[in-house]
């Protein structure tokens, strides 16, 4: 990136050229690595950082979810899934979350939430980019109701599964494949996105086997 | 503990007073706190630390996780769970960790998963005593098969839900009662604990619906 001359505002890749060189920044620096750097790895004035991030936690955020396929907060990645029947999505939406990241690498994973941990900003980022703008749309469509808490338990499993698989590597959840992950854990996320999330006051969650969901729920 | 003379090896509590100095010198210096201090905060020979915790992660994990009523580490604490019906014990384990998280507290929390972060030793630690020690042996008792892979998921799951409720703090997870997240999420662990955790080839854990549970598995 440095090499290059230095790109305009206007240039169609200077944002992703600012990923990049950002990705490379944290991953060498740390979260406080140079902004300043940052731009000039780019080839980019300093303003146009800030300008595309206002704050560093959305550079942050941002560039550790960015792929070598593009973005992976990009809303379309959960096209595939969204395009399935609603009693379907859950299992797909494991599969993508397991795929997704045994590709980016488990210490980009570790990276997010370390730096989740250590900075407020960073978790504010992920409530809205993952949770709010990612997560939530899709509940939202198949959901009869609780939509925010139906988001909030699905992604807090996702990052749970995430701790065991590429942190705390515990073997069986590691040595497992996307394929026996997605049927294990789908049916969950299934349940979280369409089933009856029971009632704290009467008793059917009790019971082994009350595990109901909603009949097509809409779509 | 400070002003106390010297325990000696034997002393029923000089173990439960170097957890209890260790609890406060990790909490104000960190995880790098010096051992030494522990020792002549709890009043006993440094050896004495190095004897019933060989190592430092040893130390951290037990010293986070006891708790004013005693250590969370001790299984007994499970023996609530473990004496009901095998139909009702993932209901009742949601209630138990989010209960007592609750009380011990969120910083505590953020505690364990920061240094599970940055420390193998830790994460070994934790997969030993919570997972090995507690989570495994539940499970065990109850499950139709894949004992490890359930035990880990449903770690995964309740450490995922704790950092949406304890460190995300995303809304409806972080307000919500333990008897909703009982009810909502008690039926999911169930399902790990004694459900049909599907195949990866075949196709029932696609449907909505297909959410089978062993019934009436031995206890």
């Amino acid at each position: 990136m440095g090499t290059r001359g230095r790109r305009r505002a206007g240039s169609p890749d200077a944002r992703q050229a600012i990923l990049e060189a950002a990705r490379a920044a944290f991953a060498r620096d740390g979260y406080n690595a140079s902004l300043r750097g940052i731009a000039r790895a780019a080839g980019v004035d300093p303003a146009l950082v800030h300008h595309y991030f206002p704050e560093r936690s959305h550079l942050f955020v941002e560039a550790v979810y960015d792929g070598p396929d593009g973005p992976v907060m990009d809303p379309a990645v959960l096209d595939d899934v969204r395009r399935l029947p609603a009693s379907r999505q859950g299992t797909a939406l494991v599969r993508l979350f397991v795929t997704q990241w045994d590709r980016m690498g488990a210490d980009r994973f570790a990276a997010v939430v370390r730096a989740a941990l250590a900075h407020e900003g960073v978790v504010a980022r992920i409530r809205e980019l993952v949770v709010g703008a990612l997560v939530t749309p899709l509940v939202e469509r198949v959901a009869p109701d609780r939509v925010r808490l139906r988001s909030q338990l699905i992604a807090g499993h996702l990052v749970g599964l995430g701790m065991t698989r590429w942190i705390a590597r515990l073997d069986a959840v590691s040595a497992a494949s996307p394929e026996e992950l997605a049927a294990a854990v789908g049916p969950v996320i299934q349940h979280y996105l369409t089933g009856d999330l029971g009632d704290a006051h009467d008793g059917p969650a009790e019971e082994a086997g009350a595990f109901k969901t909603v009949e097509e729920p809409r779509e």
